[in-house]
């Protein structure tokens, strides 16, 4: 008799499906479609002239460490160093308050299991990054949400949700927010920490985007206004060096770290061992600012095209914000319009994006969608913003 | 006001302490203490120079795809190279049921994530690996257990357990177990076919050290006897080529698979890509059953140096059993003995282990410890096993 699996799996594991985006990035798999619907990181920039030269040292200095086991906290060099830059932006740490984790995404895993029973709420933002929105859910959170505006999450709505629950972690991106491309406001970011305070309630920062700014201002990080040890902060290496090597950096209080490292342990024993030579090395040759300055200026010529093309080509209606870092942005259609049906049309005009409905815990962003403005050369941009623009033309 | 950080912790967080291992590792520092007590592969066996070019040709030959973003699955070329290697060990598996994880310490929290809700029965040895039962334990499982004999788990008390629970898997390391270094054999290889044919029950097969065998003939994975698809099988890197870049193979049933992907997603994404390029590159190269049997015959020659200093050191009462491969022994004290208690006495005596009782999901073992015979080299084994048995002798 075959086995009766679903008799097996847990509660969780409902869940547990295909993402939308997974399959809608699976119907775009014809090259000659312009995908503004990834996340990827230009492949034309990545050092890896650097990268090779580095871990040749590597293995030529001490090969076998870097093959052998580590310890679960992280390699103690890229520990100091990743201390040592964030202390420059105002964070209050030192290696202790550091784990190293297998990509942000650990980190938001590692949250999920520390803090998340059944039924516990967690507090997001209307939209929210679509992989975060997986993991809590996974651990069966239930989503309180606060809508976004032009300045981030609209934090005037939480004291009403804070008063009433037992909030677990309220998560926000502050920086160029994943899906929205939208920065959270200095007098915003200053009333999420009174209120933090007031509730007592932990805050999860994820920056994975924080490097990446094109305009405007750079805003303090949570983290570096957080008087009462209450934020737990994800810094990521994968936007500014490589994702393909995942290794970011999770920045706690010390009174959490135990239970974080022995979530960590549990999870995988450490981070690969080798990746964290690499970018501590990166770090350590003074590579990482000059590299992070090629890339700025690379995104910016093309988020400028990416917005002058919209400016040019869409029709009116269309409305978007103007990101000022990143990699996204986020615009709505003209009323009427379904994102989600209007993705089949784009296809086969030979352009993608993702539609805006899969960011919302609950529903909602059908009239939205979400624009990689990173991953294309500002030719393709242009030639793929005009296709869309005909597509929603057609469909007025 | 300062956090209350238990007021937000979930339940599964009281599972989460610096685990006794951890602590006791952290004893033994003294670098004059030689430690039986770890689980390291041999520093001076890893194939730095192989590895070091076979990054440079990674880094010359397509080195973007390296540093960029994978696929949650894992790097087709790896999971087709696996699948082929196990076909040969008479998997009846593809590519399709091959999913890449981040060592197979990750391979056991997807299956947790997987099956396991608050309660839920998972069937173990007595003992058990300690970092499995942590990931277990985290999911808030339920323990029942069959002890292990000179044959491997007693196999014959499974089905009392069988009939009255739902059991979501039964944990079994058929090959060299850690920690007892004990073979299951392959009368009770079929008993435990039949029985989870019989119960419908899956197995979670770790073959961590499979191929590690010094002695004896080897004997089929339960993975090669699944004609009924019921086996999800861990195979690992990290004893044969390196624990530090943490890539390992998980083979799964097809129907199981998407949910497995999905929770491989939510935990990190992918695993490091120039890590599974490497491991690829080796298995192709053709470089990894030559460097295996490298392995071998440094490994054979330190256990049996190991079993030969026991044979005329250890004083009468001390039983031990001889392990046919992997990388650790376990012995029994004289009646009365208490290896936590002894342990103080054999760091300060200069030579460590780890008491036995670790490895007991529900108490047991306080007569037992576990040694390594792979981390040393045969002249420190014979000190280090001198050592301790002046340390138990003192104690009778």
């Amino acid at each position: 008799m075959a086995m009766d699996w679903e008799k097996k799996y847990c509660e969780r594991a409902s869940a547990m499906y295909g993402s939308m985006t997974r399959q809608l990035m699976h119907l775009i798999a014809d090259p000659e479609v312009i995908s503004f619907g990834g996340g990827l990181p230009a492949w034309d920039l990545f050092p890896v002239d650097s990268v090779k030269a580095i871990t040749n040292a590597i293995f030529e200095g001490d090969g076998p460490a870097a093959l052998q086991y580590g310890t679960s906290e992280g390699y103690l060099p890229l520990r100091q160093a990743v201390a040592e830059r964030y202390r420059e932006k105002g964070f209050a740490i030192g290696p202790e308050n550091v784990l190293i984790t297998s990509g942000a995404q650990q980190g938001i895993d590692l949250m999920s299991k520390l803090f998340i029973d059944k039924g516990d709420v967690v507090v997001v933002g209307d939209p929210t990054f679509l992989t975060a929105l997986q993991s809590f859910s996974l651990f069966q959170a239930e989503y309180l949400s606060a809508p976004l505006d032009e300045e981030g999450m609209q934090v005037e709505r939480l004291p009403e949700i804070l008063e009433k629950h037992n909030v677990k972690f309220i998560y926000v991106m502050p920086n160029f927010q994943n899906p929205s491309g939208i920065t959270l406001s200095l007098e915003r970011r200053k009333r999420l920490m009174d209120m933090a305070r007031q509730y007592r309630v932990p805050i999860l920062e994820d920056d994975a985007y924080g490097e990446l700014r094109y305009s405007g201002e750079a805003l303090p990080a949570l983290k570096a206004m957080d008087t009462e040890n209450q934020v737990i902060y994800l810094g990521s290496f994968s936007k500014v060096l490589s994702p393909g090597i995942r290794v970011s950096a999770l920045i706690a209080p010390e009174e959490t770290m135990e239970k974080l490292v022995f979530a960590k342990q549990a999870a995988d024993l450490h981070t690969d061992n080798l990746a964290q030579r690499i970018v501590c090395e990166f770090i350590e040759r003074d590579l990482l600012d000059s590299h992070i300055r090629v890339i700025i200026s690379c995104y910016r010529k093309r988020r400028d095209a990416m917005l002058k093309a919209m400016d040019r080509y869409l029709p009116k209606g269309v409305r978007w914000i103007k990101p000022d870092g990143g990699i996204f942005l986020w615009a709505t259609l003209p009323r009427g319009l379904d994102s989600m049906a209007l993705f089949e049309k784009a296809v086969k005009a030979k352009v993608a994006y993702v539609p805006g409905s899969c960011y919302y815990a609950k529903g909602g962003g059908e009239g939205d969608i979400r624009l990689n403005f990173t991953a294309c050369d500002e030719e393709k941009i242009e030639t793929g913003i005009r296709r869309l623009a005909e597509v929603i033309a057609d469909s007025l």
